[in-house]
């Protein structure tokens, strides 16, 4: 793109203040955005959504517990009446950081400060069948495509006369035993006991299994023991299969298969295995761990491009605690992004940027629709009280207040009720012909 | 199909009572199945969503106002626990009168009665260029493709540095003077009035049309003189522009073209003048009156066919007071589904079947964010009042307890903050390659 003749991205508002442009919208970015909120810097926050999206309920969405509008929150909207932050919904490309310029779909953009909080996405360590069948759950549409699949899965399964065929279709397996699988896990679970079975009567759903794979010895290797162990219990109950030290070969869209084991037969294998973080032409090679991450000293500035900093799930910023890097989660995330906010505010001043310290907070996940275990820097504990911390700090965290109202009342019906309403397959309207053909032209 | 070696939809309860297959799950088919549960019918709904969609609100979802799972109901759950009534989600492409059975993409399926509830579809009026380049909002797929569409052309606007070619992507032109056009011009000058302006900064909202087209004399052709000129009044002053005795004579996703008239430059041409039947293979030529409609008699049973029943928008019963075949609404679609459902019951106790007889309940619209025209039998009136009769009435025709709260609140919401949330541009994942190739194959 950076070849293309391209005009810079035109009705900027015009200033003087130096630019900092944030390239993504997720927990690093938009909490960025949100730190630099009237302060004396010209703030352009980047994304190819024109959303934040809330990472940690998208299980919710793929097992239509949640709509897709309850966590995601317009950018736009976050930055009414935010006079030195302007949103632009643009693919970036690549950026030159000796022009200091960015470039996207939408023009190119020059900046005094840049910010890559570009997240990280699926990672199928090097298999092409996997990533061609199996489903990932990385963003709001993906998940919504796992509901909808499933959905689909079980129409067309009641036209089906042979068990065999039916089995296939009922299956669903989970690979990844981190707090996304085991949420995952645990929801599909819950829909086999109570809903599926009286949308579909003419269906026997002891056939139905529900795997969670994890190559690992345990679930949610980065929790207590106590948590662990509660977990692998919680989801037993559910009837949840667990596979642990076991790594999938291969997947062809009809059997999940194994070194050493029968291959399970499934149509939905639901991809929570790892991740890989988002690239950017424009780094040397020098900037990047092997890993793909983007190494990062302790102002999370990019090794070899001053003025370059990377926040969240794509750095890499090896300290003594975390000599292998910080984990890639949300925490981490928006300590770094506040942490960032403060050296802007401090380089204005002419005083030293602080190093990054990172403080733990703890970790949960919830299984099912009561349960949850929960590791505090001060407290591990699990069960119910567990849950409803759990729903308390989601809650809590979930941006806006009708939002927050909806998505509680929305939990309290499918709490109360059992049986959430969003079973609804509501397909896309696929673009056509006329809508490909660019109807004006950009300049 | 028909020619196709297919086998009969499995999994299907088995019993000796009569066996009524409805297609389509709209206001008609829905309203019958509804009436025959737990009568000595076996009744099996066919639908090709698995959904019932609530038309009269599309608008809201068109414009950020409304989340299409408010206004829509998932079937199977209609019917949980209700032992003589099946539903399948499947394309009906044809039926074989003598046979008496019904081809589906999910097998063939053998009957007693058939019901032909197909609804209607857009109307261009033979123009291929209008039906390629104008947006319809005949679904809850095609009214979340307009918000979708709506939302992407701000998006490119605000990158485009020419004054010209904003405004080709800001105007929005509705073809339609009827309920739906009406209503979807109120609510797009709300929008533009309060909630666009305050999300794009940048644009100049004066330079927004909408354009409301209707080719008759008036607006609500089938309203009180009252009601006309009211609903004129009040868009009007919202600022809508209204091109009454107007036709529209071709499209090409850029221009709206007109016999006599300037053309209006628009990326957004929405399309809602008029509606023509949805048709099935398997009637005679007979069977159906010019304009497509199916001829039915005055126990909307098919002209020719007899145990072939049609009910709602796609058929045509005519009477001494509407001897052009009554108007294709609601009301209609309903009040013909209960006569049908008790005159199957009569069938089966050997009483003689009665003839069909439509109550006009009245009509009503609803202009923008506090205002309303409503004829009823009695009385007619407008302003406030009609709006707070409009609301009521049609929350209490949506099904569905948590539907109706959730909408109620989010109209609560709209009203008293001024400020949808629901401007997300949730873009579908589209369907890979891999989930084109049919991975079991259905026999």
């Amino acid at each position: 793109m950076k070849n293309l003749p391209q005009y810079p991205i035109p009705n900027l508002p015009e200033n003087s203040l130096p630019r900092i442009v944030i390239i993504g919208g997720g927990f690093a970015g938009l909490k960025l955005t949100r730190s630099l909120k009237g302060k004396p810097f010209q703030v352009i926050l980047l994304d190819k959504n024109n959303f934040h999206q809330f990472q940690p309920l998208f299980y919710q969405v793929a097992t239509a517990g949640l709509e897709p509008s309850a966590i995601s929150f317009p950018l736009r909207k976050i930055f009414h009446n935010t006079k030195n932050v302007s949103f632009r919904m643009a693919e970036v490309s690549s950026f030159d950081s000796e022009k200091k310029r960015v470039y996207t779909d939408a023009g190119y953009l020059d900046y005094d400060y840049l910010v890559l909080s570009l997240g990280a996405d699926s990672n199928y360590f090097g298999s092409k069948s996997i990533e061609k069948y199996s489903s990932p759950m990385k963003s709001v549409s993906e998940a919504l495509y796992i509901r909808n699949k499933i959905i689909s899965n079980y129409e067309r399964a009641i036209n089906l006369s042979k068990m065999e065929d039916r089995k296939v279709l009922m299956n669903v397996v989970i690979v990844g035993g981190g707090p996304t699988g085991v949420e995952l896990a645990g929801a599909m679970a819950e829909l086999r006991n109570s809903v599926l079975p009286r949308d579909y009567p003419e269906l026997s759903f002891e056939n139905m299994k529900v795997v969670l794979i994890e190559a690992g010895p345990s679930l949610l290797a980065a929790m207590s023991e106590e948590a662990k162990a509660k977990a692998e219990k919680y989801l037993t109950k559910l009837g949840v299969e667990l596979k642990m030290n076991t790594k999938v070969k291969d997947y062809d869209g009809r059997n999940v298969y194994f070194d050493d084991q029968e291959p399970i037969e499934t149509a939905t294998l639901l991809w929570a295995a790892g991740v890989k973080p988002n690239q950017i032409e424009g780094l040397s090679e020098s900037s990047y761990a092997p890993n793909g991450r983007i190494l990062v000293d302790e102002f999370n500035e990019v090794i070899d491009h001053p003025g370059v900093y990377a926040v969240g799930d794509n750095c890499l910023l090896a300290d003594e605690t975390y000599p292998k890097g910080h984990p890639q989660v949300a925490q981490v995330a928006l300590q770094q992004a506040s942490n960032l906010a403060k050296n802007f505010e401090r380089a204005r001043r002419g005083k030293n940027p602080e190093p990054f310290h990172y403080k733990d907070l703890g970790s949960m996940a919830t299984i099912g629709k009561h349960l949850a275990v929960v590791d505090l820097p001060f407290i591990k504990f699990q069960g119910i009280i567990a849950w409803m911390t759990w729903l308390f700090v989601h809650l809590m965290a979930i941006l806006g207040v009708k939002n927050k109202l909806f998505i509680f009342f929305d939990w309290a019906w499918s709490y109360l009720s059992f049986d959430p309403s969003l079973r609804l397959l509501i397909k896309p309207r696929y673009v056509r012909e006329s809508e490909r053909k660019e109807l004006i032209e950009q300049k």
